[in-house]
């Protein structure tokens, strides 16, 4: 069935914002909707206009044979900034500090709205990377992980603290946390990262970086590649950091458990100014 | 800045896309492209038209002054029948037999082309009850259980087995293993879950249904409603089900480790005929 211009840049819409990095030959779409490859040139600036026009992300072109378009997931850094401010003021409530000088973040953690928003604004930052394969620790940063592996259309492993007949044979590793200075181990499913892949490292939450620090020792066994660290929160400890190239989005730069006050800033994240979406 | 009709098609789908289940009031769309409403209102039969014939989801109208349009994602029989297709093929691959009958399935699991796929395929099915929280046990099922909640717009909660200080205060139960018969502990922050909540549980793998029954004794505890259970693999199991409703993808109905056999059978999502978009 042939299909106009405006249902084609609906489905059009929806088949790239499902397919992020995956290059698309022309002829797909105008087979798709049986037009003239030259029409659907023409929905997809129309397309891509809006998409950098309303913050959505770019599309690519490769030109030649076995070329086609490439939907890139980016973010406005004025979005940024908008998300930033909002999670900002829902963190810094009293009620979220926890023995310790922890803070409870597992209901933001677990919430679409803002697993995606952060996992986009990652996805963003790390979108001049190279990237296989999206892995964290269990289990609160999974949501996210999952989100920024979504937004990069590559698969996430999770390493456990623990192992289960059901990932069949493991790889474990020993690491020293980094603040309580305890032994702790980490373990992954052997089949779940091949030789010379490209990793991310996604966390919710880093102190010292001693839990970061055991998954790049994890990455040498596989004989993997860092490709990048992301830390939703990175807290402002006094120790030394363990890690130490990283893109974080938030900074707690003080948790009083007496006076009950949160203090958080800016992560670094904004240093990437280049690899937001201009607008 | 007006917007004409085809950027506005392809930024109502976006959004459209990213908020399910919310309702938007024609204004909003009005005022954000500086358009009448009779514009809007026939972009809208547009795109209903193509979600419908896509298989992407169905466009509801509410009318009066607090009304407006309300995106379900949803997808249609003929879809999931192809996606299932491709699973059955994917899993039953002799590799994948991990000693004690269990099957290595982690990779399809975190997998955002799968994930995303099976976790609108249970929207689908629990598009018609009412959920206000998707809950689920780590880690293996977490990434499907977030990504069902986000096509049905509502937060994830997971239950532990263990219990961490960035979770503040936690409830425990002890339950059976249905499979082992062991007693085993699961614990579930305090805050994550309000009395009343109308809670769907999804699972990536069920044998007799002992976990899934210590999630529903956990409901009781925070005095939250059960709204429906989704299981991604269900295996046949000589025991009796300690579970009796729930929606099942795939049914394992066979894992021969001595002869390297695998057999892969259809779940009861199947029954739920009229839950699925009808094209």
């Amino acid at each position: 069935m042939k299909i106009r211009r405006s249902g084609r840049l609906v489905d059009m819409t929806h088949y790239l914002l499902l397919h992020p990095y995956q290059l698309v030959p022309l002829t797909f779409f105008s087979e798709r909707y049986r037009s003239a490859k030259s029409s659907i040139s023409e929905d997809l600036v129309i397309i891509k206009e809006q998409f950098e026009q309303q913050g959505i992300g770019t599309i690519l072109t490769v030109p030649g044979a076995a070329g086609g378009v490439k939907f890139i997931s980016k973010m406005s850094k004025q979005e940024a900034i908008k998300i930033e401010e909002e999670l900002k003021q829902l963190l810094a409530v009293p009620e979220r500090i926890l023995p310790g000088g922890y803070l409870y973040m597992t209901d933001i953690l677990g919430h679409p709205k803002y697993i995606n928003q952060i996992g986009r604004l990652f996805a963003s930052v790390f979108s001049g990377n190279q990237i296989d394969v999206v892995m964290t620790v269990a289990t609160k940063g999974i949501p996210l992980a999952y989100s920024v592996a979504s937004h990069l259309n590559v698969p996430v492993v999770v390493v456990r603290r623990d192992s289960r007949v059901t990932e069949g044979s493991t790889v474990s590793i020993n690491y020293i946390s980094g603040s309580s200075k305890r032994i702790q181990t980490m373990t992954l499913a052997r089949r779940s990262l091949t030789a010379g892949a490209n990793v991310l490292i996604i966390d919710d939450f880093m102190k010292a970086g001693g839990t970061i620090n055991g998954m790049i020792s994890l990455l040498d066994e596989f004989q993997a590649t860092l490709a990048g660290i992301g830390v939703f929160v990175e807290s402002e400890g006094t120790e030394e950091r363990l890690v130490e190239k990283y893109v974080s989005m938030l900074k707690l730069t003080r948790v009083d458990e007496k006076e009950k006050r949160i203090e958080i800033a800016t992560g670094n994240y904004t240093d990437e100014e280049e690899k937001f979406l201009s607008r």
